[in-house]
């Protein structure tokens, strides 16, 4: 059997451990026509990733590395469920040839839920075909098309059409100011999508929720003031393995203080730690 | 009040769970003479130490780092208590000036235990004075002086002086074959000792067990193979903060397969995780 088919099962008494931390159940987009606080802007932002002790996500970039353990596989796929996107960066897409879908059992009558994939790709490098896992998958009826987020105004025709034969599209978002609009395709190019932008084009698609899963460029660039604050909700696996120096590592650039002293550069709260088979999951939120 | 004098308080719930990953409470070493297993050669090695999400020890080199919180504080106070050595570097005795006592509240009527402090300072370029936190203490008797493992012979003579005026000692142990004999107080210096030449001097002098604290290069140089054999249990706290790039990582170095792909050089078994105020400890052995 296809390991990639396989129906996974969380269970209910951890899940519940998890929803302090998770968007509401209950879409509050309508809070703002009672005349109360104004719509939100964005969606809820859950950061989420596992790691091995050294802070890698990865032996290297490009490696695609299991690190964590079936319960952590599963916890991945219960929080699909409870996202309405998923977020991945483009080299992730190029490295892993990712599913983006939700393999958790649903209850008997009742469809899956599948997050659309959100793929971060300013220069529209990556370059996917109809075999790329993520659209057999959305064909098959078994997860969504991706929403590709760029910069370049015109995606290649044979692309566009790839992608909105099977329920995705291309979004439109402006470069950050100064920077040059990219060529498509230029997989050299450093343009950079500011979060918030990204975030508002992913709100304004309908979407009230994203988890944001990697890879290490994007997870990174997401851990910089004033980003930082774009998250809502912080869920870290740890598993118990060394994966040493050389690794895809999450590390924030280090911040300085006044005295010119380097300073952590974010914490977190409300902290609580959830072992999980060999792994540990921890839950917070950045310190503001 | 100073705080370095403060008593510190851990919960015997908590330390129940530690039970299992500590050296045992009586001493093993009369099993020799029974005719059953051979004398040891070494002591109970745990090796321990609290780093942040991003694996690091502090904010950078010689940068004393306050990362877990006060009852991960209490806890190391607890294994101090339970060890009969506890171990540290040179660099790590010249930045931090360590006290390396047990501050743990002991139960009326009964004395402190405090654990022998070893510094593995290969050159002899720690340049202490009498005003050295540890030798205060020794003085005062609420901790013991340190045994300075050097491959030097011939220390100088105030610093033997003073290390014997108040208990302490020098031990030496030859440099790694094909190491130069080292000038004292060569700072630059780069001979090492071997990790099991350092261990079986300790268990000479009668310790049975011993923790080694820090720093990054202590730490770094114990988890590579074969030498992360001679570890008998990891005890980790991760605090909930990134300290960013540039801190001082915990990271061995890579180790690479026979078809020359990067693998994960350590894994650990048996791993438990407890969480401890806003931290989590992690304890396991090293997966052989």
């Amino acid at each position: 059997m296809d390991p990639s088919a396989e129906a996974l099962t969380f269970p209910p008494s951890y899940a519940i451990q998890l929803e302090p931390h998770l968007p509401p159940l209950q879409p509050t987009s309508s809070s703002g026509s009672s005349g109360g606080s104004p719509l939100p802007t964005r969606p809820f932002v859950t950061l989420t990733f596992a790691t091995s002790l050294d802070s890698s996500l990865a032996l290297a970039p490009g490696v695609r590395t299991v690190l964590s353990g079936a319960e952590s596989k599963a916890m991945t796929h219960y929080l699909r469920s409870r996202h309405a996107a998923i977020c991945v960066g483009v080299g992730t897409a190029v490295a892993d040839d990712p599913g983006l879908n939700c393999r958790l059992s649903s209850p008997p009558g009742q469809p899956a839920h599948h997050p659309r994939p959100v793929v971060i790709d300013p220069h529209c490098r990556w370059d996917f075909t109809a075999e790329a896992k993520v659209l057999q998958l959305a064909r098959a009826g078994r997860g969504l098309a991706p929403f590709v987020v760029t910069a370049v105004r015109e995606p290649p025709e044979e692309k566009l059409q790839l992608l909105e034969g099977c329920g995705g599209r291309f979004i439109y978002v402006a470069a950050e100011p100064g920077a040059p609009e990219p060529a498509s395709g230029d997989g050299a190019g450093s343009t950079r999508l500011r979060w918030a932008d990204v975030l508002a084009a992913v709100k304004r698609e309908g979407l009230d929720s994203i988890m944001i899963e990697g890879g290490g460029y994007v997870i990174n660039s997401l851990l910089v003031a004033p980003d930082s604050e774009l998250i809502d909700s912080v869920i870290i696996t740890i598993a118990p393995t060394w994966l040493g120096q050389g690794g895809v590592v999450v590390s924030p650039p280090r911040t300085i203080d006044a005295d010119g002293k380097p300073t952590a550069p974010l914490r977190l709260t409300n902290v609580s730690w959830h072992p999980l088979g060999e792994d540990v999951v921890m839950c917070g939120k950045i310190l503001r």
